[in-house]
């Protein structure tokens, strides 16, 4: 028998794509969880549809619940659930952070439960896998983080690059990425035919790749992007190394690291993926180019801003959580 | 009376464009040059047509001709029309850089007409303005290297970045910079809802930032990139600096630099400009960010590649070449 | 001396477009009057900006004034403006039809200015000229309809179709003409990729097509589709005739319809243009096919809907009403 | 054990699709015919390649083949592969009408393999599904046909609308209907932001249309449009009705007709679908609204062109003629 799941938000972008995936996931059942009105409505679901309530939440038998929610709805909802005995993943930049004070910097406003920030777990499969297995919470990534993190941590790691060159992402992403609540910077007239830079070196998706990946904030460059395509994220990493010798010798790096890694694909040396090879997947794809003679890399990793970057990864972290295969539903 | 100038390659997008502007020039007189079949068809022009030879430019009387063409067409027409006394705006990479050795090395194919390299003098006003006013031959500059040369000379020329961690150029174009001919890379299909990655640290267009800039070539990280736009550059250069101290001080060098440059607007600090900004406009708008304690820049550049890209730019050259007032017909 | 024209809405899609034409107008002087906080802001005008009152206009002299409100907006602002002895050009739908009547059943509102229905002048030059030139309030006609009437009329004057087939009007519109105001109908995510009938046989604009073309409601089957573009109208007429025997009888209709205008461009026999022939521009371009086989013919329509659909067509309307040349500021 | 499918032509849009769909059939499964060089590449497919010969057909022991081929290449294949005793789903127009006569006429070429019309039997399964079961060679309906037949025959069945006013199909596709070969008229930016319209009430796939409905050519009015999007179309039918009285009645004429088809979906009265209701689907979405004052009605219909258009129907019909489930690998 199938266990079933919540989902608040599922009117959202990132909502509307849980309630997709997991309606062809062989263990789990969604059920659509009615919080506030949000924007817009899902076609052709015939999910059962709940209260937003962690009783009704208990009373229907939930195993864990999705909060597609902002993140001050978010840390609403997120005690109630858990003392209810319910798991949760959540989707927003609640409990991405370790500190109350380090949230409030970046994100602008207090943090009202902070007493689950010492307990979430960062929902990266790739770097976090046993931690999340046995989580009551998780912070899923956001998505900017979720590509950079995996373009950035294997040079981290193989200490291969130059800190004082620092590293580079320049992140461009598409326009689902920004909610589903209308505004003019989303605006069809706004965006088509243009392209944008935002957030320069401020971006709030800044602190989480700090964190992962072990760079400090003078190390890392990191300006996002507005692309006129509904989704997908393509982040382009630049580093400068003096030890490494070709393209293939970074490659290979990649290659040990992720071998085993279901979702991330890593391309031929100077191959590069782009936003079509990852659009309505979960794979991250990950090409590399390096030139000995001048020591200057680049990496260009695309994601589905809305799969492994939101709801796709979400189920990821949910398999882990509930047991279920880590593939199941999303391949 | 209006000087009449031809255009060889008016089928193409930068040729439709020069067309177009040059019906609006207030002392020039488009006159189309037929040479061979070029794809499509330009819409709605009355310009007279004559035949693609040096006679008949002669006997037209044109005081110059702009060769919106590929570069090994560019090497076969620059010649005759130069022996018959025509000034030439050449829009093709053939005449840009110093020697046929060079020429070969990045675009992989022997130079036929090396004699002129010697006397070519590049097209890039804020920089070159009074080699151009007395040239016969300009070699109007590419696309990306307009906006990377604009960006980031001031930054060469105050010595404020730090040239061990170098300069890094994530480019991106709208599609009609590869062109008209149809190919496979620039269906619709394939463009819409995705972006590309190309040309990773090896675009044919470096060189001429590194002559133009003064960087050597290790110290400059450039990378293409395809977006699903029409018309438009944006590019995203980041640098380190010890010295400056604020997004202001390093907006001013700029403001300086740029004071009396009707074409290129430079921003408040920290604002960025986008594509809408400077789209059918001969505008360069430059935008700056910059991070005292991390050491960390950001230029943000944008403009059209039709037109201060190509054909905006080629007429602003031939403004000076013929003695018109620079703006004439670009504002 | 250049006379000053006001223009209200000057934030939307249409009154921007309205101070890009009359910045480069000879004859006219933009004046930037702002009404409320509207969305967004305008790019690089140096337009003077005054209050939005009887008295502000006044006292700069206006000659004119542009309402590119909403309908409720324009009835509260012209009766004013009028007392004041300014002339009004009001874009929106609140004095294209005869009465107040007419007015609520279409626009599910009461009118609140109903004293001056009898004295606006629907402002389609083409077929109302002489009324325009001495009217001190122009109804600038709707887009839509811009497009239908004047495919549509030539038809009807040559009285070529069967009444009882009636006449079809398959009508798509760019986003810009659904306003600037951020709506979920309207975002990037919504828009891209997709396509949308909506209003099936019951659009508002459909009784100024009837009011200007003498068609019967039950006569003319009109259906508005979303199209995934910024801006431009392309309308497909679909009719029936018994006594048309060619595409060249029926273009030589529209030739001598529109033999005098500045702003028709009727194509060669079954030639028919696309968005990108008008867009940016003043035109209307019309193409018909006709198969005398079996009595069936179509008209292909297009126009800017910001232009000759909105703010172009106010200027030509302006230019008759202030005795400008017609075309001023517009070729 | 699964069996073996060839596709011949997977290099293009309907053939990528075409594989897609079968490596997710769970009866089926794909090996790839390499017939000649295909523009570009598929991604990501592991499928096994062969040679396009019927006797590698037969070695491989191949149940069908699928053409995804130009009408000319599925000429010269089709008969050879018939007599090797393998079962043809021919996506292309060669096989779609009825005499060698008739093709030539539509298609502008000889007919090659008439023998074999006789024989072919018309793809759409909600009027031929029985013909389908017993075929040897089945003609893959047109991408416009196939919505046009669904969204008029249960008019012409159901004799409900005026014969003498016709029938109006406006259709508007997306670009991959044109195939992936590049052209001029396909490329990126030619199409964004454009909106055209083409083969005026001549198009190819209008007999197809006439032969299914059973109207006659002077009663069907078709003309196409190539939308600025990669996949879908949407089909706007006009009629007019002296019988039917309201929306609810002719909707219930096409709930009792589609009932127990499985693709076909009727929306509630004077509800429309759009191109996302049915991207990447095997639907096929229908929505009705009618004006008894006006005696006039609208049918919006829309499917994907490369899947209930294409490769989804012709999967749809091979589970036909394999005996498979008719919806397996397609929900």
């Amino acid at each position: 028998m199938k266990q079933r799941v919540g989902i608040v938000g599922f009117r959202g972008y990132s909502g509307a794509e849980l309630v997709r995936i997991l309606e062809r996931h062989p263990g789990a059942e969604p059920v659509l969880m009615e919080h506030r009105q949000d924007v817009g409505e899902i076609r052709h679901s015939k999910a059962r549809r709940i209260a937003c309530t962690p009783e009704a939440a208990r009373s229907e038998g939930l195993a864990a619940v999705f909060l597609a929610t902002p993140a001050e709805v978010s840390m609403e909802l997120a005690p109630g659930l858990l003392d209810a005995g319910i798991k949760v993943v959540d989707l927003s930049g609640a409990f991405r952070l370790r500190t109350p004070e380090r949230y409030q910097h970046w994100y602008k406003e207090p943090h009202t439960a902070p007493g689950l920030l010492g307990e979430a777990v960062y929902g990266l499969p790739e770097f976090c896998r046993e931690a999340i297995r046995g989580a009551r919470l998780v912070a899923n990534p956001g998505c900017y983080p979720t590509a950079a993190n995996l373009a950035i941590r294997p040079l981290v790691e193989a200490e291969i690059f130059d800190r004082e060159a620092g590293i580079i992402c320049d992140a461009k992403s598409g326009v689902s990425g920004a909610g589903r609540k209308p505004s003019l910077k989303t605006s069809f007239c706004e965006v088509t035919e243009n392209f944008t830079a935002y957030s320069l070196l401020s971006h709030r998706h800044v602190p989480e790749v700090l964190l992962t990946s072990g760079l400090e904030e003078s190390q890392f460059s990191f300006t996002a992007h507005l692309l006129p395509v509904d989704r997908g994220i393509l982040e382009t990493v630049y580093f400068r190394s003096r030890q490494a010798s070709s393209s293939a010798e970074v490659v290979s790096i990649y290659q040990r690291r992720y071998h085993d890694e279901p979702f991330v694909r890593i391309y031929e040396p100077d191959q590069a993926p782009d936003l079509k090879a990852v659009q309505r997947t979960n794979y991250c794809d990950i090409g590399v180019h390096f030139d000995a003679a001048g020591g200057r890399g680049v990496v260009v990793c695309a994601i589905d801003n809305l799969v492994k970057g939101a709801a796709g990864q979400a189920v990821q972290n949910m398999n882990l959580m509930l047991g279920f295969g880590e593939t199941e539903g999303l391949l």
